[in-house]
């Protein structure tokens, strides 16, 4: 029947979805979730002008967005004290990180990532026929000295490393990274995710160097800033860098309404400080719940708390299910030994209180 | 400096956007359009009832859209009398060429289109090391033979043929285009582009055939239902040929108000019945206007027209330039003869006041 053929590789990849959304989950079930805190989605939202500005511009969604992103790339560089020309806009870090991927990464090309970390990366890696090798975390660190010796072995295009990491929670400090950023081996770039920077202590994320060559760096409005919906990412790297992506990006493949939301956001800092807060607060709350179930919560620097359930897989899988069969939307690391944990993201209290009530029945009834 | 090293494929690509933005161009000015007319896009904008659901509905912005679109897809698959899996949403008709593109072409596989089509297909092609084969159109029309043919000699994997046909707005019947299917040689996938295809006459698109692996066919949000703004595109097709889609898309690319948006917008067709009568008023009028400039305009069956300004390249140019100049944004087509015509989008009655009145000015001043 088929008389199309895709290419050799796409034939060889399967057909998947790296993360299932919760909105599947609940289709199976049959019911809604009644605590969201699996996808490290920003519940306490965006600010309140950024819903403002996005209902009374709603209805410029007849024209294109903007293909350059002025107003926002100007913003952020204002921000971050870069240039406008160090910052290119995305659909997501997701999106930059296959338009990185397909920039460097050809069939048989080397790339090196922790055991569990981001699974979208390793589709992209996969999706453009790259060899992947896995560097295992280090007490639930990822391990920067050894995806750099991984790295120069394998002679690796891209190295990804995630800081704050995610599914852990774990961090290094700035001088950590800036050292490891000094030793990427010559032909190889480092993709330093940033996507929870904006929870991390004061000290975490490096200065910018934008004569810097082995280094992009991504960020994202969908966590701090509240806006996972509106699909906006954010890579920062040196102006050179930044100008590839001019020749593979999707040029209007952002909503005008994303750029509109996401330039009124970054221009509401008083709101982020905010939602630090309340993120604190929330994740203080699910350490003291873990621990009133004899569970063990990992230190974090993100927006979600990483629990070690204090057995296997199987075990940690047990309690992951349990939550969701009775509402409770969470997720857990996916590689041995990370995935004897589960990962809780901060809540409203109302979605704690449903925690709180459930966790215990759920340890209970396995 | 450079430590980095990108692909060899992408090394040789220029740095390019397909299209300049109208904004980019009032940035330029240093003053906004006062018509603009120049992308297609639909002047007369969504459904008020979507524009009403996207305000309500904005403070969902900080969570993540469904990965499969699912209730879009289903309504869509209603519209169409197709199954939910015959559909797949993407980042407009950009994104999804873009994906299309990656899963058939290789470095040095042959591709075909029309010389002086849609720009960001070959842009996409390019930028997977397609080899681009051009055909002219005949008589203002694409040649749906010729393209054929031209398949069949060098063995395309695509085809690229769009129906209604953007920058001519000429158009083929549905028995025409069905017979072009049907002669789709082995190996090769025809990319029906139907982005025009709502404001085409009755008996322009051909019945879905889903059992047929020889063409896929876009569609989308961004010019009949007034969404261009939020990248919706749609594709139809076979089971299978959709399902690979999954192997190479960004899931989480699409903005969950994107989602959202469009299926209001497919719920009120009413207001799309609506878009149709007042696109073919302005069209009428901008005929006019081209008629009394002794311009000529051709036929069209898409949401804008296109007008022979009798002369070669360089004049149209000019006729171009000095509507832009004046604070009219039109566009042109960018190849030989088609380069003899400016392209005008249908408007709102004073964008069209203000074409009637600079026009003559322009021509004076050639």
């Amino acid at each position: 029947m088929a008389n199309y053929q895709v290419t050799p590789l796409v034939q060889g990849l399967p057909a998947t979805v790296p993360f299932v959304g919760p909105e599947t989950q609940e289709r199976l079930r049959g019911s809604a979730f009644r605590a969201r805190v699996g996808a490290n989605e920003n519940v306490f939202g965006p600010s309140p002008r950024v819903i403002e500005i996005m209902q009374s511009r709603a209805k410029e969604a007849w024209m294109y967005g903007d293909p350059e992103f002025h107003e926002l790339r100007i913003a952020l560089a204002e921000q971050l004290e870069v240039a406008p020309e160090n910052v290119m806009v995305g659909e997501g870090i997701d999106g930059l990180l296959g338009y990185i991927v397909r920039m460097f990464v050809e069939r048989g090309d080397a790339v090196v990532t922790s055991a569990g970390a981001y699974p979208t990366f390793n589709y992209h890696v996969q999706g453009f026929g790259g060899d992947l090798h896995f560097v295992p975390y280090h007490k639930d660190h990822e391990d920067g000295e050894a995806l750099l010796s991984a790295a120069k072995k394998h002679q690796a295009k891209l190295i990804y490393f995630a800081n704050p990491d995610n599914p852990m929670g774990s961090w290094w400090d700035a001088g950590y990274v800036e050292s490891m950023i000094k030793s990427v081996p010559e032909g190889s770039l480092l993709i330093l995710d940033e996507a929870y920077g904006e929870f991390a202590p004061a000290g975490t994320l490096p200065p910018f160097d934008m004569d810097n060559c082995r280094v992009i760096r991504l960020r994202t409005f969908s966590k701090a800033y509240g806006l996972a919906g509106m699909r906006v990412g954010y890579a920062i790297g040196n102006q050179e860098l930044i100008a590839e992506f001019n020749k593979v990006r999707n040029h209007f493949g952002l909503s005008r309404l994303s750029q509109i939301a996401a330039l009124a956001a970054v221009q509401d800092q008083a709101h982020l400080n905010q939602v630090q807060q309340l993120v604190q607060g929330s994740l203080q709350r699910i350490q003291q719940i873990a621990v009133d179930n004899q569970l063990k919560p990992l230190p974090t620097a993100a927006n979600f708390l990483t629990i070690d359930c204090g057995r296997d897989g199987d075990y940690a899988i047990a309690v992951m299910k349990g939550l969701i069969e009775r509402g409770v939307f969470v997720r857990m690391p996916g590689v041995s030994p990370l995935n004897r944990c589960i990962r809780i993201t901060a809540g409203l209290p109302g979605e704690l209180d449903f925690l709180e009530e459930t966790l215990p029945e759920v340890l209970k009834s396995i």
